[in-house]
């Protein structure tokens, strides 16, 4: 199991600062939309920089013109992209095809899907190099973590990595961790945290001893 | 009715320069995901420096983080923002409140929605200011307009304004004019053209001469 963080409130100079922290005890550094939003994939180009060798996740969510804005993300460094499980097929395969060609990789948000086990195996075919449940942070209140999804696409999903994102936190961890997704994403419990590189420090230590 | 320019292609200085030629014979400038994407809201805080008065769309397309996302493109100087169809209904929910609080509109798009009768009935509900129907540009090449999914909703939405996007050019905006959509929304067939004012003065003329 693989940790990622996800960076999701900052500009540009706070989201480098904050990578500096913690690239030691994360595997992967997601630049949250609301980043690339602000910011532009400039964002990404300028973590690159600051640590060209940490593999470095775009949260692109893409849904349309997937040639284009997968080949912006991975001329500006990123080393995987997403687009949207609710995008149609052939987007999510122009995706993965552009990506492919450029040595990058895809992951699948299936935010939004409605029966995530069908559009899973769907997606499972394409060729995604992850496939990812996602609790929307807008309704964390009511539904507060994505373990139902990752059950059900647990049992589907044969060749994809499993990610798992959405609220996740030291009460939640260890029954995610009970399916052993290939990559944990958490974002604002590091992020918001006072002591970042500490949390992050407990939560890959606590991944890498249940892998 | 009104046409809306959709710019795609281009990077900030190239945006606000076609936009500098269009901004007369357009009624509402619309800066694309990608340019978004690759600039950030930069790009629109730069154009509404440039063209104070013009009614500016950023094409956030946001699904998650609705509020936050929200503030972001108002604080660029969007007048109108736009959010997913397939996003949650609280994600919806949230960009119409924060929108409105501040005096922005939203633009719910149906892109990837299997139903647009139904979801469109209940995001007229919510009380969205524009739902568009919108043919992805990956897959133009097979279902070449909006045409139909224009027919469903238009049977169905009473309070939202309607748009329509998706490679619409000279051979079909006539038959799309037929519906009388609030918003015609085209791209290419204007800034991909050598001569772009001509191009959308002629849609402009058409488009108000049926109205």
């Amino acid at each position: 199991m693989k940790l990622q963080v996800a960076i999701d409130l900052l500009n540009t100079k706070e989201m480098i600062e904050i990578s500096q922290k913690l690239y030691s005890v994360v595997d992967i550094i997601e630049v949250g939309t609301p980043v690339i939003m602000l910011e532009g994939l400039h964002a990404v180009t300028a973590l690159r920089k600051s640590l060209p060798n940490s593999l470095i996740l775009a949260d692109t969510k893409i849904v349309d013109g997937a040639k284009l804005e997968t080949q912006y993300a991975i001329n500006a460094g990123a080393n995987i992209i997403t687009v949207l499980g609710v995008a149609n097929d052939k987007t999510i395969e122009d995706c993965i095809e552009t990506a492919h060609k450029n040595g990058c990789s895809v992951l699948v948000d299936l935010i939004g899907v409605k029966d995530v086990a069908t559009r899973s195996q769907e997606i499972d075919e394409m060729g995604a190099d992850y496939i990812s449940v996602h609790t929307a942070s807008d309704i964390q209140s009511e539904k507060n973590n994505p373990l139902q999804d990752l059950a059900s696409i647990s049992k589907v999903v044969k060749n994809s990595k499993i990610a798992c994102a959405g609220g996740i936190n030291l009460s939640t961890i260890h029954q995610i961790m009970e399916f052993k997704p290939d990559v944990i994403i958490i974002g604002s419990a590091i992020t918001s945290n006072e002591d970042p590189y500490k949390v992050a420090e407990t939560y890959y230590k606590l991944i890498k001893e249940n892998d």
